[in-house]
């Protein structure tokens, strides 16, 4: 390894560390966070990185929906190229870890700081990237940053969302971070990130890192079942219109489905119920309605498209055998996105170069390198975690890990910025 | 028919339209009542219902639990004998319907006005009761004054009975019905029970009224699921513990079981699972626990015992083939309660006056007389539900049906108390 590329490990796990502080909440798992886009928690979180991107050296931006921008253009390199972008995000889940989102953006960072360290130079200027709101717990599904430097969707239709009390716009203001303009990310040359696997294909394979092959597809669906009311102990068996039971017809079926296509055709294609609302919801009354909503992804869109139908057959069934009324949204579908040859090679030279053999993995998770990935060239890196845990303090990545995360990122980072 | 018992019909019309201006609610499904134990609204009922016992000249006690009596004990009876008691309740579930429960008060208060009216005599006297709490919304499960009155409950632990703010005893003091004493029923020649059908039965056979040979016995589970929360899109099918698919599986046997009990064994056999809680109830974490409740009910001991042993076998199932764990709890489990021979002979010869060939069936909901024929004999006449509805605002039974109701009712108290 060339020793003038070698991170600061402890420099990464004290960004780490003082951003965990942010939002922290600490429960029986362990310690966690709490930082949803446009909250105190949210702005202590953007602030101390844009103390260390400015103690950095780093010129930064804020767009009109605060993605933050750290860019480095030393003078050897040519300032009008396109540059290299690489990053993630601040804010999480309540109760989420403290590595998800905050290790791509430190660890990206310190790729910079790396590099301004050696005596290498660079062909192109190098963007250090936070997006706002990844996590969509408020104002909108996810990836909102991203959507929005991906043209998307419109800085305005963004900055009118609201999380049903103020708009993001308003939270922005209220923080300081609602700047201007939007971050074009086809503009840059390429992007990288790095994540958390949320998964144990890692940990079983034992290395510390992998590379991403493919972002998983995700559809979702809400299903409204109307049946009827009544009585549980004077309506007869067979004069029921029991919305629940109808529903759970249709929750075995998707779990079934879903179980088949995972052992004989793609083993990522996963399928979940994981709400489900019940009206009126009293022990003595025939459920009336039943409210789901079905999360569905998979790399392979033909995964998605299967279980589709056989939740639209599901529903048509019910309707028939059961006389109940069934409507159908899918108001959300994002197809499986492949990553970028150019960048996975980057990322397996990175991690070569440290006698890592990085298995390739696809993401069942969506990031927003999902929507980068549609404007130019694009690559993820996971780290390994430690039981495959997310979305909750019980989410860890040893130190060791996220120290030779960082290393293969700035390695790749180097190289697509034509450091070698 | 014998036109010195004549009841009038308007009088009981009228007094059930007052009674259903106490908590009123206006929805889209037509006029309801709401009327909570303890409430202004109760207070309102119970005052109106004192002065109508007050107005017929009858002897009005309240015992330490709210439950009211109207007695008459004319002089040409044993003023020492046991009285034929007839009654039901006043309360409502929240937006229930305006005659379940009052139609069975003041059709008794009809009776002993149209007795009083009359020139024949009557061996014993007679008691028109207000039984409190019967519907079980606030305070207890149901059925709370008889439960006292037939000394299953005792008048401390009934007092003591809080809706998380307030206790029974206070909530009786704030609208002055905490009396003195209790009423015991164990000491009544017999009692019977006029309440709407709240099923299809009579509607379809073309009758105003029917006879209950049986009130259901109802056994209520609660059980808990315990799963694991994971992330949706990162954890693989085979590697899910999730609680709702597995709730689904127990919902669904438990259906089945019910139906094929009911198609081949006994056909008022009924299951309900009326209300299931998942946690933690977002579309991209699988669900980690399901929560359940379970309503069991038959006039045959051998049904709920054949689907709770279900059941459990189905739980079990969840244990060993999903590797979930699973508790039970039955905290509630009333036997199935046949009616007294005696005073289903006296609703029947009441009936058959009318020219009236009442079909005998059985109640699916529980009500205070299930409680009173442990303690003495006892019977209850149905009148028709229009469509079956019931604690809704949908709830109806034509006025002219409760006429012949009435009537019916006052023919058999008649006989009960010896007055032909």
């Amino acid at each position: 390894m060339n020793n003038e590329l070698e991170i600061d490990r402890k420099a990464v796990q004290n960004d780490l560390e003082r951003s965990a502080n942010f939002g922290m909440v600490d429960t029986d798992d362990g310690i966690g966070r709490t930082v949803l886009t446009g909250t105190p928690a949210n702005f202590a979180a953007r602030n101390y990185f844009v103390d260390q991107l400015v103690t950095a050296g780093l010129d930064v931006s804020v767009d009109a929906v605060g993605n933050i921008t750290g860019r480095w253009s030393p003078p050897e390199c040519d300032d009008s190229a396109d540059p290299v972008a690489a990053g993630s995000h601040l804010d999480s889940v309540p109760e989420g870890g403290i590595f998800d989102g905050p290790l791509g953006v430190y660890a990206a960072l310190e790729a910079v700081r790396t590099l301004k360290r050696g005596t290498q130079t660079v062909d192109r200027p190098i963007e250090v990237v936070c997006f706002t709101g990844e996590e969509g717990t408020r104002f909108a599904d996810g990836v909102l940053g991203s959507s929005v430097a991906t043209g998307k969707r419109s800085v305005e239709d963004a900055l009118s969302l609201s999380d049903g009390e103020i708009t993001l716009e308003s939270a922005l203001e209220d923080i300081g971070f609602r700047g201007e303009g939007r971050i074009d990310a086809s503009k840059w040359d390429s992007w990288v990130e790095l994540h958390i696997e949320q998964g144990m294909l890692l940990e079983r394979a034992e290395e510390p890192v992998g590379v991403v092959s493919r972002i998983t597809g995700t559809t979702r669906c809400h299903i409204h079942i109307e049946g009827e009311a009544n009585h549980a102990g004077t309506t007869p068996m067979h004069d029921r219109n029991d919305a629940l039971a109808a529903a759970s017809e249709l929750i075995l079926t998707i779990e079934s489905e879903a179980q088949d296509i995972a052992n004989h055709e793609s083993n990522s294609a996963v399928a979940t119920v994981g709400s489900l609302n019940v009206e009126p919801g009293a022990i003595n009354v025939i459920p009336g309605t039943a409210t789901l909503d079905i999360d569905i992804r998979d790399v392979k869109h033909s995964s998605i498209d299967r279980i589709l139908q056989t939740i639209k057959d599901a529903c048509e069934s019910i309707r028939k055998d059961r006389g109940l009324s069934v409507s159908i949204k899918t108001p959300y579908s994002i197809p499986p996105q492949p990553m970028t040859e150019r960048v996975r090679n980057a990322l397996r030279d990175g991690s070569e170069r440290l006698d890592i053999a990085p298995p390739t993995l696809s993401s069942g998770a969506g990031h927003d390198t999902m929507q980068v990935a549609d404007v130019t060239d694009a690559g993820m890196l996971f780290a390994r975690s430690r039981g495959g845990h997310s979305h909750s303090p019980l989410e860890h990545t040893d130190w060791l890990d996220c120290a030779f995360a960082t290393q293969v990122l700035t390695n790749a980072v180097a190289k697509l910025a034509g450091a070698e």
